[in-house]
């Protein structure tokens, strides 16, 4: 073991990142729930080192765990407790090398953060769709390898939709120059769209090239108190159908996620309901025409009774505010009491199924547990997480944690829906993946991963629950 | 030989075709280009009888060429002249099994066609929206199989970026069951996009779900005359930003191309120039207020010089007449004399240097050629057309057609390009992919077949040049 990292830190110097210390950031998951151990933490800075890193490992057979801003929730780019695997993290590798606005589209490094990358294509007049929670942290190459959803997927779609082109350091240390910036290429095989989703396991994302899309110019938020799980749907229906394809965001809150808001100090804009609707629609066209259509789509909702009220904002300081209800809701419910996050997802049309189903069955079954389900509505993926009392000790918790979950997949999979919407396997799902999907299916990505990585040496104990072979 | 028939015949009755007259128009492409031979055709009418004929000629050791609505343009779907392969056609599997304009899904055999999807999901008031010249005979397997483009690409995506979920039978008979309706899944790779685009390499796609847009309400064609290449680039610039989300299709004609749409007797709206664009916005909105906004932009770009002319068509009937000097290309291309097709693509911002480039060259080192350019310019995909006389001998005409060919593609990929951007590789474009692909991407690709197809039965010598192993 000596060896190799005598090898690797010939070759990235202080690069090579050995003191416990300086790597602790690299071996501790973003929540702090997951912490591992490794042999070094290589910071590469450019494609031809990261591959000679992963030649060097692979003569060694040491297990590489690919990290990006390592902000993911199910453990995919936290290195295991052995010691004997290697973090390459793509921190060093940031640059945002081309930003085309006639083309339409950006050419990045891996490294580059979600928040750079709005940044600078911003700056010339574009827009990078992507955007989520963690986007301060997380990169372009975790997103793409974990296919990050979000917020605006619903207009935009998610990572792998923006994907034009890839370069990828595979497992035996050769490089794949796929970075190409065509809309169509109907040229082989889809092999973006697999390496992209496949968390590290089958290649390491070093640069990619991504869509852009025409920076809106005009921007409404609206926020609407609903009585029932039905009108919430309903009220989506009748918004696609009448905003096309302005509709950027649509996101739903349970009335326990404002209440719990509101125990913070955030106010509602709205009368207190069982159910919330954020919306916000964005148009490059100034004369879009979106606040008339917002007002009378709204006032047309109210008549009709899918909604019971609505506010919509009439400045910045109120759109953030009314956002500021659905973002906080991370920090909210951990400061509620011990919270479980369930990453689902349902036909859209079953969603009011799966929020009725989930509640009445977790507080049937579990009798101080707070259900406080919120997300991407239009997508038909809830993040139906619950809080338990803080008081509760921590075996107890785990224990009905684990039993929350069983109920909460399970109606979810019975809906047709998934154990996964957007946060991917990692360490945290493999044992669902075993459970809820086809064997064929894992079958076939298994002989996939066999056939890229036949030593398993790329993210070792990541989406499959055994070793290959 | 004939035991493998005989077996194939007990199981499905006439559904196994072995009379050459019957059989015909499966062994012969749709242009009429390419006639192979088979064994038999097979035509099951559902999954499980699918997967018995491939696990019969599994064992047989027959090749199988699946085959949709055999109307693929690089012989992808046509058996080769050996006779020993069998063809399974997906024509017995045409159900719609369901429509849900709730969850804006469709679910169908993959035999269903795509005039027969669109008519059915129009019925049910949304949109299926893949669009393209061959639907009426075109199937959804094929489609998804070729990563099927076609002019409404540019506002909804191709084929793969419409796709949910995927039944598919494997090469050893096993049926893949990923038939979900979701809209974000990050369960495991992605697989039913690597088998969307793999040409029937991989599997047999039996059945897929689909996502529908909502209904345009209303719908704006206008037809424009340009005076030279960058403009039409900059053109669709300026209409991406006025129009947001609204254009449906923008479509480029070479004024070469208008001359011989008009020779053959149709007529031009607009004044005579070097270059042509079409453009439809669509919308759900019926007071999205599409025609003030291109009736403004139009005017715009007369009065900053972008356009020379333009129109805009006052009835459905002069929409349809607009759209014929477009659609009808391929057969005006045709009887004007021998028609050599270039389905290319090159980053948007490169497309007017395409055009130059092409023209330039083929004028230059062919006398006689005429330069027919025209296609989907927002995606920079340009079908780089050109006619030889139809005098000319059919062997020095091939043999001029092959020099051409080099020229156009070998242009196209120095400007970052694709030498196929919606049609595939198949037969064709075997050459061209060893010739221009990266060995380290063909060979991922050929890992890949190898790992669910060892034996190479599935669509034996298309895509790959040679044998795997």
């Amino acid at each position: 073991m000596n060896d190799v990292v005598g090898k690797l830190r010939e070759l990235l110097g202080s690069g090579c990142i050995t003191d416990p210390e300086v790597a602790d950031a690299y071996l501790t998951d973003w929540r702090g729930l997951l912490r591992g151990r490794a042999t070094c933490v290589l910071r590469p800075n450019s494609v031809e080192l990261l591959a000679q890193c992963v030649r060097i490992c692979r003569e060694a057979g040491v297990g590489i765990v690919p990290q990006g801003g390592n902000t993911g929730l199910v453990g995919g780019a936290t290195p295991n407790d052995s010691g004997f695997q290697a973090v390459i993290s793509t921190a060093s590798m940031r640059k945002i090398r081309s930003i085309d606005p006639v083309d339409m589209s950006v050419v990045a490094e891996a490294g580059a953060t979600i928040a750079d990358l709005q940044a600078a294509t911003a700056e010339a007049g574009t827009l990078f769709p992507l955007s989520f929670a963690s986007e301060g942290t997380a990169t372009l190459g975790g997103a793409l390898a974990t296919n990050a959803g979000g917020i605006s997927a619903v207009r935009y779609g998610s990572a792998r939709d923006l994907l034009l082109g890839m370069e990828v350091v595979l497992p035996d240390g050769r490089i794949w120059n796929g970075l190409r910036t065509l809309r169509k290429d109907n040229a082989g095989y889809a092999l973006k769209h697999l390496f992209s989703g496949s968390e590290g396991t089958l290649g390491i994302i070093t640069a990619a090239a991504m869509k852009l899309a025409p920076q809106p110019r005009v921007c409404e938020v609206a926020f609407c108190a609903l009585e029932t799980e039905d009108q919430v749907l309903d009220l989506w229906m009748k918004l696609r159908a009448a905003a096309d394809g302005n509709v950027r965001a649509i996101e739903y809150l349970s009335g326990s996620c404002v209440e719990l808001a509101k125990r913070d100090g955030l106010r509602s804009p709205v009368q207190r309901a069982n159910h919330y609707v954020l919306i916000e629609l964005t148009s490059s066209r100034r004369d879009a025409g979106l606040r008339e259509m917002l007002e009378e789509f709204l006032a047309g909702a109210l008549e009709d009774g899918t909604i019971v009220d609505a506010a919509l904002a009439q400045s910045g300081e109120q759109r953030k505010q009314m956002w500021r209800l659905r973002e906080d809701q991370t920090e909210v419910q951990k400061r509620a009491g011990r919270d479980f996050k369930h990453d689902i997802a349902v036909p859209v049309a079953r969603v009011p199924d799966l929020l009725r189903r989930c509640k009445a069955g977790i507080e049937a079954g579990f009798a101080d547990a707070m259900v406080v389900p919120f997300g991407h509505v239009g997508d038909g993926n809830i993040h139906l997480n619950v809080v338990l009392p803080a008081a509760v000790g921590t075996e107890w918790a785990r224990e009905q944690g684990k039993r929350i979950g069983e109920l909460v997949y399970d109606i979810a999979i019975s809906l047709g829906g998934t154990f996964s919407a957007e946060h991917g396997i990692g360490r945290a799902k493999i044992d669902l993946l075993e459970k809820h999907r086809d064997p064929v299916e894992i079958d076939l990505m298994r002989k996939i991963k066999g056939a890229l990585d036949d030593s398993g040496l790329f993210n070792p104990d990541r989406v499959f629950s055994r070793p290959l072979g």
